[in-house]
């Protein structure tokens, strides 16, 4: 457990990244089996622990739809010992923000699509229609004092249309930010992406008027290409990034797998390169450890299988 | 199997890339069980069908030290069939590089170390002993109008003495260049670089008088790294990549894994950026599919297992 990178800054990079930690939510919310609300509070607590600021806690969806976040009251009010973290939470519609505000809720996110196929998939309604639900709930979160994320679905590519165009993208983004969402988290829900398309989007979104510092990057490893193109979006001025503590999220070996970016590769690489982003590695890998022996399979992340391997 | 990546193209990459596939010589020699020359044979040939134009086929070293790759003699005559295919062969020593003569082989490679330890561990003689070794091989290659390839194994980092100094990686390759190698190919042999060591050293061997275009770049995913280092090397000017079909070498799972870059994962950054390789991605992935089956255990590759998942 020594080996660490080598420290070599690279030109043009940001001296800090923030991690948005997305395990607990995005990552279990695809588990197959039900993880003890005890266990949930405790992978929390250890990510905070491993230096993450920002984790996203939960889900205020309805039951129905996401049995494995069902116990979000429960657990929410668990995580109140942790101060200074960032603990957002989604909310689907006005019944989730009610249900975040009556816990105390500081930040909340609003799950949108870029392409109609998703949206009528994933929200049984078009782009439009789901714009319209989030609207009433990203205002009033606002007005209630609110950080609100807007998370867009299929940036890149889209099972059922294929390439998604940049200008279809950079609409959605728009009409989020002018709803009040503070922040966008670019969603390559299937893992398409190369470095090129990432820098165009970005690229468009700027000439849009959207500020670099307000987007999020959220890759998927379906095609391992998680890695290379955050680098890219560094290079693109990009300082907050998604990631899932193990690589959590659907299983990495399907097609249809989630394959979120493991937040140990990414602090390898943003530790290699200088980057300051207040994660402890070691104790990062320990947590992921851990929550691998919760679930009864290994972490898909290659520097947590190289890191944890007992020879 | 009909998705394939959108071309964006990214500014100030280059507009084609040659991938030496290394998947025969460094894939294979790390297998636990014999793989029958038939088999190797055919493996070749899939790859040269699927548009790899450079194959390392095989090592010329002694059967005691790699017994996987002992029927070299055999195998190489049975590639004769494939023009303008370029079929490197490793030679350790004078001896190994008359058995490659016999052959009629066309390209050679020696594998040299920048690190005291690993030259002591892997070739058992100090740095410049084993330079003082490959010299005349390589300048009786070169005399007899071969092609003389340089590895450079541990050019970032070394498991008994950690970061290694850029001006020492840079000394063993002005020494391969001067005995006659055309080509040197950058081994980051444990997987611990990040895309700003990358760069370093690529700007210090251009300091140093080495061109770009003879430098070849070898990553291994150990920390699932390889793609962004990649990237990074691009950037710098770098046209020749090593990658391994299927990411053969090694068991990715384990700390001691060598984890070579999947030529898979690579061809899909590299045609998603529109770089031109000449490789055919479906056959491609046919061919490890064919590979992993004539082993018994899947490819670690994430594209060849998002993209042969029968769902």
């Amino acid at each position: 457990m020594t080996a660490l990178p080598m420290t070599v800054r690279a030109p043009g990079l940001p001296e800090r990244v923030r991690i948005h930690e997305v395990g607990p939510r995005d990552g279990l919310q695809n588990e197959a089996s039900v993880v003890p609300t005890e266990v949930k509070a405790e992978f929390v607590h250890r990510l905070a622990g491993a230096g993450l600021d920002t984790v996203e806690a939960t889900s205020f969806v309805h039951p129905r739809w996401v049995p494995q976040l069902a116990d979000a009251e429960k657990l929410y009010p668990m995580l109140s010992g942790l101060p200074g973290v960032r603990l957002p939470v989604l909310v689907p519609n006005d019944r989730g923000l009610d249900r975040a505000l009556a816990l105390g809720a500081r930040e909340v996110a609003v799950f949108a699509s870029a392409t109609e196929s998703f949206a009528r998939a994933n929200l049984n309604r078009t782009v439009d229609a789901s714009l319209a639900m989030f609207e009433p709930v990203a205002i009033r979160a606002v007005e209630s004092g609110l950080r609100v994320r807007g998370y867009v679905s299929m940036c890149f590519g889209d099972p059922w249309e294929g390439a998604v165009p940049v200008g279809q993208v950079v609409e959605v983004c728009r009409r989020l930010v002018a709803m009040g969402c503070d922040e966008l988290s670019l969603g390559d829900t299937i893992g398409v992406a190369t470095p090129g398309h990432v820098g165009a989007l970005l690229g468009a979104l700027t000439e849009a008027g959207v500020p670099v510092s307000s987007i999020a990057v959220h890759f998927h490893d379906t095609y391992g290409q998680a890695l290379s193109n955050t680098l890219a979006a560094l290079q693109h001025g990009i300082t907050t990034v998604d990631a899932s503590a193990g690589g959590l999220g659907g299983c990495p070996y399907a097609k249809s797998a989630t394959g979120n970016l493991a937040t140990e590769d990414l602090v390898w690489m943003l530790d290699g390169l200088g980057i300051q982003t207040g994660v402890d590695l070691g104790r990062l890998i320990d947590t992921s450890v851990w929550m691998a022996d919760q679930l009864g399979r290994p972490s898909p992340s290659r520097t947590v299988r190289a890191l944890s391997h007992k020879e």
